[in-house]
């Protein structure tokens, strides 16, 4: 049987062309031989949908469209991810499948595993199956699963997060290929993982098992594709690209497939082609096409510069330097250089006059006051008007370029440097930073050509908001902070556990209660593109007024 | 049997100070004859505790704070409300109470019913009970039931949520009185239909119900308190205070108590307290003594500064005046007017240099440009930026003056007049604003001192971003505006449900697409506090890059 595995690029609640673009990929592996064409989960709206689900209009609107890819494909059979309304008590929705042939669903099955947790909330509008559903197709029997469905099974997870495994339910039942159809996002790692576990998972029932991903970027998610097939021994036949649209047609007769599955990509790899598309697509889905950002000279706007550059056209790019009196030559020669560099626009616009005009107008009022912190929030306040007045005047999105290790500690200023429509690097430590900017750099064969000025990289990080100013005069070394957060952030790890980890008692203390108190200015964060497990932003969600304090050392 | 009702005011992860209320209230109870004190659900960690849940050291801290309220209550009988670590399957925890007699925990029951919809999130964290617990206490059968449990009598509801009702479970089984530990959040007329609901609950099974919700304002969420006590026949024998602490004592056995159960709070009435308790436990939990605001002489931040003045006290509060040239001179005299009727302190900082500085600054950048919208919006952060300069120079928390209105349909400046740690009014839309401005005037025996300058009531509302500029010119007339805005914010009626409430069809396109197309300055706003039953913030969750057109007319 030869079966495609469509990865689209949906956007929430553009029916018109999710539609057309399930209509072209189904038409097209047609007429490639292939016997059904297999879309991700909810792709006709596109996920997450959020509150959307809430409005009947918006479910309407779907229902339309579904009718009318029913109508254009006629003969040409896919399997849809769709939301499907119910009755009686619970909730009003099920997240769904759809099995078309000839214009009507003969088939559907419903999600029996519902994630509500991190940035899942599907609890929220969905009701559970009563259980998983075997289709017919053309005298064989498919298992229905939908993305969590496919990630219970009791062998492979030592702790698991529901009793029931749909996939053990349909190979009993007789299922001959297990499907799944996914919007599984991104982190970093989790596409290995996932192979081994979707792998063992086919090896364990002797069956062959086909996923397919949702692609793209939806807010803060970003979305890798890499739909998968495996035969019943648990090979990988084919893998479909990653960040990217396509369709994957595999032959599940054949012993071996023509594409080639082994190869992975670096960490650094998977950052770079995740911010570049979730720059994009956050870009293009709410319709911009060009991009302004404050470029210091150092690391962080560099690399989202580099990334901008990728995503808009480096002439759709606007850097501008907008240095004070405690901003050294050399950071405006590096931002300067790195304009150069990318190919970009570039401004500068000295904020030494409005930093003046600033202090004599609160004269009256700071009387008697020495100058504090107030002073270099001031400046970065000021940037940041600055760039949003050329964000307003041009139509640029402005592209915050605060790193995780900053947000965390709260070492931005709010309204400052925090502004603007999107965080591209939020989800970053420092340390990767640094890592993803060198790896671009090393993939230029001249050294001339790398985007990212040498001495961005070398430089001791500063915000320069007084004289001599450096991160480490606030922050831990970054190696020694990232540790700490991801432990603290990522695996919620205790203060105790953390000094178990040989770090310095007082510096643990330190760097948590930063990051306790920050939460409010996370709160007013632009949305972030998430690449870790736990990043700022939808999947976590801390009080702000709340006085709990680890004391465990 | 007497029974104490304990509501208590917790601040999220203060074991100490919880503990300690909680201490307290059952033995002044207990002095006054109670023979148990029932408190609200979680009352120990405090609600919403949200991802806190997931630290395990947040949970091996409220396990310690029971222990030592085990031992210091010694004889003391209470039943409280508490996190329950479970292992297997699912969830790890379960949202329960505990009954506490001797220093032991003789019961214990879990809730069964969570609710995750608006800004509930349980089956995040919970998993539910199979089945409401029948907990024995001196010879009676308590029923335990936490909040949402109560709320699925199939009398009573044509839709339910859920299969189970726990109460008539309970009944069923042999309970003589129904026990409900709530933290219900506060909305505008909630607190009517939720007596309405617990007497015909009480009387349909002829059992006494005791109801108790948490008090006070934990980040967006009010907690109202008001507990109830209903008799068999489903009459309301006692209701502790409402917006305030407190101690209520009921005596099952007697016909009549003592206290008077007649009194309702008018809309006006449950805002004005909601929004001053919302805003002093916001500001004291988080450690502020102080607040600033801009001072427009308008309506908003006249109610905003009243509001904060009785909040902080007039003389912690500081209103700031920002006029420039396009500012009447009457406009600068109602500030001016309202802080003298405050008391509050006052001063004024002219904008004009600044705005001519930028315009300098940005001349070269904006070179033939013509000024738009970018000049408008600059004005707006001119005016950010100072107040959060006065805000950091003198640890001041800024409160942000924007209304419900203004927030769904854009009409405000990101980073400008939406800069600040609370927005206090930001779901009063805004001919509510003007009712509650009213109602604090005409509590007012003398006119002369009523808070609210009468011009600022009386005058046409603008932003005074340009000449003669009147909100009206942009948006429609506020009444008809808010009119839409809760059918479409709060109900979600599609656009021809709202057409056919009497709405002009244009106006309603245009209202539906500026509340689409500002979900991303939203997603930047303070927290605000919730009053209606879809504010905007934790319950309300959009995604901001989605092309869903509402088109049904």
């Amino acid at each position: 049987m030869k079966i495609a595995l469509a990865q689209i690029n949906p956007t929430i609640g553009d029916f018109d062309e999710n539609s057309r673009k399930i209509i072209d990929a189904a038409r097209d592996a047609a007429a490639k031989g292939a016997e059904l064409t297999i879309f991700s989960e909810m792709c006709v709206m596109g996920y997450p949908a959020r509150d959307l689900l809430e409005k009947p209009a918006f479910l309407a609107a779907q229902d339309h469209a579904i009718g009318n890819i029913r109508r254009e494909l006629k003969s040409i059979p896919v399997l849809i991810g769709y939301v499907r309304r119910r009755s009686g008590e619970g909730k009003a929705l099920h997240n769904s499948c759809a099995l078309i042939e000839n214009g009507e669903i003969t088939a559907f099955g419903d999600k029996c595993l519902l994630p509500t947790y991190d940035v899942f909330d599907e609890e929220r509008y969905f009701e559970a199956a009563k259980g998983p559903v075997l289709a017919q197709f053309k005298g064989r029997r498919l298992g229905l699963t939908i993305c969590e469905d496919a990630w219970n099974d009791k062998d492979y997870w030592s702790a698991r997060k529901y009793a029931d495994d749909p996939v053990s339910n349909l190979v009993e039942r007789g299922a001959e290929y297990i499907v799944n159809l996914s919007a599984s996002p991104f982190s970093l790692g989790k596409q290995a993982a996932k192979e081994v576990m979707l792998a063992s998972l086919a090896r364990k029932h002797r069956r062959p098992l086909l996923y397919v991903n949702q692609v793209g970027g939806n807010d803060d998610l970003l979305f890798d594709g890499r739909s998968l097939a495996f035969d019943g021994d648990g090979n990988l036949l084919a893998r479909g690209p990653a960040f990217e649209e396509g369709v994957t047609i595999v032959d599940l007769a054949a012993r071996r497939q023509g594409a080639d599955v082994s190869g992975t990509l670096s960490e650094e790899e998977e950052v770079h082609r995740g911010l570049v598309m979730g720059t994009r697509d956050y870009a293009r889905k709410c319709g911009f096409k060009s991009a302004v950002l404050g470029l210091s000279g150092g690391i962080d706007s560099a690399l989202v510069g580099a990334i901008a550059a990728e995503a808009f056209g480096p002439r759709n790019v606007t850097g501008v330097a907008l240095p004070s009196r405690f901003n050294s030559p050399e950071s405006l020669g590096d931002a300067k250089e790195l304009a150069e560099r990318l190919g970009i626009n570039f401004h500068v616009v000295a904020i030494e006059n409005l930093f003046g005009a600033y202090k004599e107008a609160l004269a009256p009022v700071f009387a008697g006051k020495a100058e504090d912190v107030t002073e270099e929030n001031l400046q970065a306040r000021i940037r940041g008007v600055v760039l949003m007045a050329i964000s307003n005047k041009f139509g640029h999105l402005l592209l915050t370029t605060g790193n995780k290790s900053e947000l965390a500690t709260g070492y931005c200023t709010l309204y400052g440097d925090m502004c603007g429509g999107l965080a591209v690097i939020s989800d970053l430590y420092k340390t990767m930073v640094y890592r993803v900017s060198k790896y671009l750099n090393a993939r230029s064969s001249n050294p001339h050509k790398a985007p990212i000025p040498v001495s961005s990289i070398d430089k001791a990080p500063t915000a320069e908001l007084r004289f001599n100013q450096k991160d480490q005069d606030t922050l831990p070394p970054y190696d020694m902070l990232d540790g700490i957060l991801k432990a603290s952030v990522e695996d919620y790890c205790s203060a105790e556990e953390i000094v178990a980890m040989g770090y310095d008692k007082e510096v643990v203390r330190k760097v948590l209660r930063m990051v306790d108190f920050n939460e409010y200015k996370r709160r007013q964060a632009a949305p972030g593109l998430k690449l870790t497990s736990k990043a700022f932003g939808t999947g976590r969600r801390m009080p702000i007024v709340q006085r709990f304090r680890d004391t465990t050392v």
